[in-house]
């Protein structure tokens, strides 16, 4: 076996990231396109990885690998490493992981200085204040990042190499890699450069450029420099620095104005790089006594914004296809183009923190009942605040601009609605305790009354005491292009989960194909429908129940007549009554009381029905398919009110839908049989009482591990599938997503799980189920129509494995719909490679 | 393709069951024995398929063959069919389904006859009244069960055979095959045969046999009979019937007594049939003048006693393998010797019906809460009456001789726990309401006060006011020989979920080989520990925390010490604490109020951890492993008494047993790696403390869908997989088990379940996951020990499967030890078939 390299020169080799790092890669690139660089070496990322297996030793052979590379270093710059005599050789000792990773790992500068070193570098550059000047500026840095630095610079040379390499798995470059989900394995390369010097006096000068506009992508070089000073002084503020271009602010300091020929050359190397990156990049550079050198380039890191206007504008200048310009904006960073956000310069601290449930940032009074919540919105933005909601809040949550609650995870009733519905939500703040008789709210150590105003962060999951800056958000033209080269791209159809007429009017607006999931259970909770429901319940026989379900129906037709309205003539996909019974019961004394008033009924039935109804796990409960199975009448009332809608439509406007309705929680295919024969029973009396028919198909979820399973025998009776991600992975991994918030944030935080699997589809296990139930499921209908309607259907990690397994269309939130076609295309694009 | 035979001769065929039904085949192997059966033949199955298909259509042809069957049927008996000149040929027209539905579809007798023929047969016998009683007959059962005979005989015989056809699918008869599980498909043959006349005057009888006691099992004949009368007459209970052997009541009234010839004819006959089957029969048979003739044999129902006996009796006898008779005893049946049943001479009406849940009856007063059970249980046998039972209630279920509950299924907590303890259990019987502040048991339209007495049936769910007539098992030397047979056979281990010394002790004395299931928790109900544990529980520190789990450590150890003394020197798979911390929390105000005296505390802060531990769905909450993982301490605690206290039995007594710690609901192989872990590091510091080592495996519950999917990666962490059935049927199907009353009655009767899952193995579902799971945990692990502690592991069609899927042991309540080890036995033979 030949020996490993675990040195190249920089130029010796081809940019291979995984090997040199993204630095190291940069380099070499850079010396390709002849530009001027210092001569260096880069020490590979397998010494690195060879360093932490071996608990920190290095590989045989590879300190005398080191001594050469030094002599060709000395060759090459005409200087000498540690010597008094000859141009003394100063390095740079730098990280460069294969995935950039600003300012998290060590750097040391000036190595090869001391005393000694620094006498004869002033006698040699008549500059002795500049000789000290760096002499302290190493003794300070390798004091701090390795320790009291040996009398020997070839064992100072040794041992910045290996804190470098240390850094790598410091708390805080762990932490960087955990919220950037990048892996801990691939360790990080050092780049061992000779030192240029911005320090030598007014000639000399270091900074950093971005080639277009980091914040707006506006094509100008952007960036800051420092007159006779070493990159580090850039970053550390010490020193206010001055901007590359020409600026109204700060006329005559700009680099434009005080060295023009600099700039120039900047201008010409940033198009040089730029081109040849094709992408917009981060470039750091040293004037030495006005010679320029260029120390690093990489791609520079830029806002949803800057992202959106930089790939389209790329495509328009034809450096970058529509391809590559879907593939620069991350998917999920257009939440911020979407929802209001807090200000970054927002320098209020946030007084707790619960989970960021639904984005976007709000400002308003609290309350803490739906009922003050829909009194007080009338003159006033409302939060709120609860300790969980339940179908009960919903008019309540409709007129908040915001929502709080003490408990309840990602998936919980409340970051479902909120999500649905386009309203920032912080959930599961176990912080935070309500009083709602007092009408308190305590808030960290602050007392918050009820009327008193917070802002809450749906990104963050912050909360905040009072009005806090926030940033409205913008729908640029280019944000449209990008969104139609996506278009063009994607293959999957991007639905929307939506159930009132506004809602499915943002969602179309926001590009939404079609309804994939329209809940019909959220059209029971206005005041005349929640009490026939009610009525419907408690009904003491099946004569009363129907007469309830009779007052029913006319009113639910209208709710879907004016939701078919809204879809543009598209399809959607209307899902029978889901969760149980006791849901649409009052739960408090009043409620109960004013219910028995109205029915005319004792006090004791309401509470026999309730606690009839009651259920310890509701999830497991009486719901879903097992309400049409056990009470007919109520699902065949639904049935009725949907195409009896679309019939009317059709007969008075002309509008013609695609309807498609949809059995809930079906485990066995008996379940389905069962209601698809109640359904076209109904179905085909209302078509030939009213004379004309409709398009419709009658499919099924599939939110049970058994339904997966037993997809081949449910197919028969399905026109398509819907996966309900959010109950599949519930039942799959054994977990309430309205009791989670309790242990995820441990096993997130040991690594147990790598994400919360309510955010972002587990593949292995319920993808697993997915990807069976997909191929039971066409092995019976080979072109079976396949959805996903649960929570990761705007998830865009989820949605390109939803697309390898060939699913037909995801259906997510309407302000997430621009996310899901983003994620779509970039799924296809990743996928081809 | 050749015409089908729809018509065979009897003995002109070999006895096919499936063609010709149970009464064909048996009618045709007598005739092949050269009994004297009277002439005729069998309208095979095939027919009645055919029949019910075509909705009342005959094949072609048929009508053909049956007038050339009645020609043949002429020519053997010399007599025709319908004729006023010649002899008449009577015939019988009756059912024979393949499995003996005994009494559930229509016989029609004496078919041939009307008013001329009944002159002719009158002056031929020269018996009118004989002529004119059959006649009479005839009109009576034909006007029953066809309608108005038409007069054309032709037409009465095809009206006749259908209507016995038609009687399959009768309500009853689907009931008795949906309570029997007969698949409606078989279909019934029809057997048309000439009549013999036990009518004739006082030489001629009608009776029916069994070759042994159909209720002890005692080997003599056991039968009644009728003089000068018809089959039906039997049956009928019109007129008293007379014994067949000699009887001490009935003097001289017997067989033996009044045809001592017949009677010894009909023991040869009974010994020949009873050695051809090998089993006990049931023959019936009528004298004609004298002559005996017999008209149908088959197996004899019999109680479980007699099956024991009988089956035993024979291998004594060499009639019968030990296989054949481990596989004549219904294992289910084996409750009946295990249990007090209701007496079957009972008269008394039930009031309400719940579900039958833990096997045999029981008689006490009723108390609502289990203080009162504990209290009134010192001077009375009480019955716990409760909506649903909590760990709460584990004490007063304790001193119970029954429990009732309004709410939860099969494997509610209160059936579990009262199987668990083998106590008499009706759950869910949601027509009861209880009044827990008044005291009082609403049954039916009677309403019970605290402390008067009911009787709960838990083999049928039935509820009585009052005492009712029970009858006491006997456990018989047949019996522990048939179990030694079983034991012979079975190669899987049956092992006894049990966490007390008494459970344990019953386990082993039953016949359980180890302990498969401990659960913890259930020791953390006395007082002393329940104090500790909701001290532990609320502490607002982790100091105070550890305090209370120091103070628990030695009680804990004194559990398994007691336990493990029990075990017989087995192995014990301890399971660590599974449910939610707040099932340890009181509930009701007072307890509530007691604790925060106890510890000192403000109600307050009871309250606020009350609230904070409140789950939505706790069946998928913060539990199992996920309080090992987010609360370490707790687990250590546990796993340093189970550990210490094997060391000390070991040192001390010289017990060594086979020790097992099991972690429950493990989704990831993360999870079991952590706790592994956890358990190495306290199990190895214990054995260094106290010098001595123990054996111990660590293993994992599969009882996620998840972990059956991932039970490849988990395996690497597991010593041994235990299948938790019942929270895997939970999560597979997505229903709860505490919450199924509601719908499952409902699912059964629409025949969308075939049974209760939580009562026998889905196959098709869960058992795919099971299936799934083994094999690719033992692709990891070639010998990976697997067993199934679930409720499936003590039901006889479930342990088949698990037996077939190569589970190496499976365990049960104690009480369900027998049925386990006879079912383990038949799953051998059934699958060696």
């Amino acid at each position: 076996m030949p020996q490993i390299s675990y040195i190249y020169d920089f130029g010796s080799t081809s940019a291979n990231k995984k090997l040199l790092g993204n630095k190291g890669a940069g380099l070499a690139e850079m010396l390709n396109l002849s530009l001027n660089v210092p001569p260096g070496f880069t020490i590979t990322t397998d010494l690195c990885k060879f360093y932490h297996q071996s608990h920190g030793q290095f590989p045989e052979g590879f300190e005398a690998e080191l001594d050469a590379a030094i002599i060709r270093l000395e060759t090459k710059t005409n200087k000498k490493f540690g010597s008094k005599d000859a141009v003394p050789l100063l390095l740079s000792i730098r990280s460069g992981a294969v995935d950039s990773m600003p300012g998290m790992m060590d750097t040391i500068l000036n190595l090869g200085i001391n005393q000694d070193v620094a006498q004869r570098l002033g006698a040699l550059t008549g500059n002795q204040a500049f000789a000290d000047d760096t002499l302290h500026r190493f003794n300070e840095s390798y004091h701090k990042l390795v320790g009291v630095a040996s009398t020997d610079l070839k064992v100072q040379l040794i041992a910045a190499i290996k804190a470098v390499i240390s850094s790598w798995m410091s708390d805080r470059a762990i932490a960087y890699r955990k919220i950037n989900n990048i892996s801990d394995e691939h360790g990080t390369a050092v780049n061992v450069q000779a030192m240029v010097f911005g320090n030598m006096g007014d000639t000399s000068a270091t900074g950093v450029l971005f080639t277009r506009n980091p914040s707006s992508g506006k094509k100008a070089l952007y960036g800051e420099f420092l007159l006779n000073a070493q990159g580090e002084d850039v970053v550390s503020g010490i020193r206010t620095p001055r901007p590359i271009s020409k600026t109204k602010d700060q006329p005559g300091e700009s680099l434009y104005e005080m060295m023009p020929d600099i700039y120039s050359e900047l201008e010409k190397i940033s198009t040089l790089l730029e081109n040849h990156y094709a992408d917009m990049q981060d470039i750091e550079f040293t004037i030495e006594n006005g010679k320029l050198y260029i120390l690093q380039t990489r791609s520079g890191k830029r806002t949803a914004r800057a992202a959106i206007n930089i790939a389209v504008d790329m495509v328009s200048e034809g450096k970058i296809t529509k391809e590559e310009a879907v593939s620069r904006v991350d998917a999920e960073s257009l939440n911020q183009m979407l929802h209001a956000t807090i200000s970054p310069d927002c320098a209020t601290k946030h007084l707790a923190q619960g989970l960021p449930a639904s984005p976007g940032a709000a400002t308003g009074i609290i309350v803490f009942s739906p009922y003050d919540a829909e009194e007080l919105s009338h003159h006033h933005k409302v939060i709120l605040v609860r300790n969980d909601t339940s179908p009960e809040d919903i008019t309540g949550m409709h007129v908040s601009c915001g929502i709080l609650t003490a408990r309840g995870g990602m998936t919980s009733h409340a970051a479902v609605v909120a999500r649905g519905m386009g309203k920032p939500c912080v959930c599961g703040a176990s912080e935070i305790k309500i009083d709602e008789k007092q009408g308190l709210l305590h808030l960290g150590d602050r007392i918050i009354k009820k009327g008193e105003v917070i802002t809450i962060d749906g990104d963050s999951g912050k909360i905040f005491a009072g009005d806090v800056p926030t940033i409205t958000p913008e729908f640029s033209e280019n944000f449209s292009t990008l969104m139609s080269f996506a278009d063009e791209i994607r293959t999957m159809e991007i639905r929307a989960n939506a159930e009132t007429a506004i809602d499915v009017a943002t969602a179309i607006r926001l590009g939404a194909e079609g309804i994939g999931l329209c809940r019909t259970e959220h059209m029971f909770f206005e005041p005349q429908k929640i009490a026939l429901m009610r009525e419907m319940i408690v009904a003491p026989n099946d004569l009363l129940r129907q007469k309830a379900l009779d007052q029913l129906l006319p009113l639910h037709k209208a709710d879907f007549k004016s939701i078919f309205k809204s879809i543009n003539g598209t399809s959607i996909n209307v899902r029978l009554i889901d969760p149980p019974l006791h849901e649409f019961l009052p739960q408090g004394e009043k409620e109960k009381n004013a219910l028995a008033t109205a029915l005319n009924l004792p006090i004791d039935i309401i509470d026999s029905r309730l606690h009839a109804l009651h259920e310890v796990n509701p999830m497991l409960g009486h719901r879903g398919c097992r309400l049409g199975i056990t009470y007919p009448p109520i699902y065949a009332m639904q049935i009725e009110a949907i195409v009896t809608a679309a019939i009317e439509l059709k007969n008075e406007d002309n509008i013609d839908i695609d309807l498609e309705i949809m059995m809930p929680l079906i485990a066995n295919e008996l379940e389905l049989k069962n209601l698809r024969s109640l359904a076209l029973n109904v179905i085909s009396t209302i078509e030939e009482k009213l004379g004309t028919e409709v398009k419709y198909q009658i499919g099924t979820m599939i939110e049970l591990p058994r339904a997966a399973l037993q997809a081949n025998k449910i197919a028969e009776f399905a026109d398509y599938f819907s996966f309900g991600t959010n109950d599949l992975t519930q039942t799959t991994y054994g977990i309430s997503r309205d009791d989670v918030a309790s242990f995820i944030p441990q096993y997130l935080n040991q690594k147990i799980l790598a994400h919360d699997p309510f955010t972002t589809i587990d593949q292995e296990g319920v993808g697993e189920l997915i990807a069976i139930a997909i191929k039971r499921g066409r092995k019976i209908k080979s072109d079976l129509k396949i959805g996903v309607c649960g929570e990761h259907g705007g998830d865009p990690a989820s949605i390109e494995f939803f697309y390898k397994l060939g699913v037909n269309y995801v259906s997510c939130s309407p302000y997430r719909v621009p996310i899901a076609r983003l994620s779509a295309a970039q799924a296809v694009i990743k996928t081809s490679k």
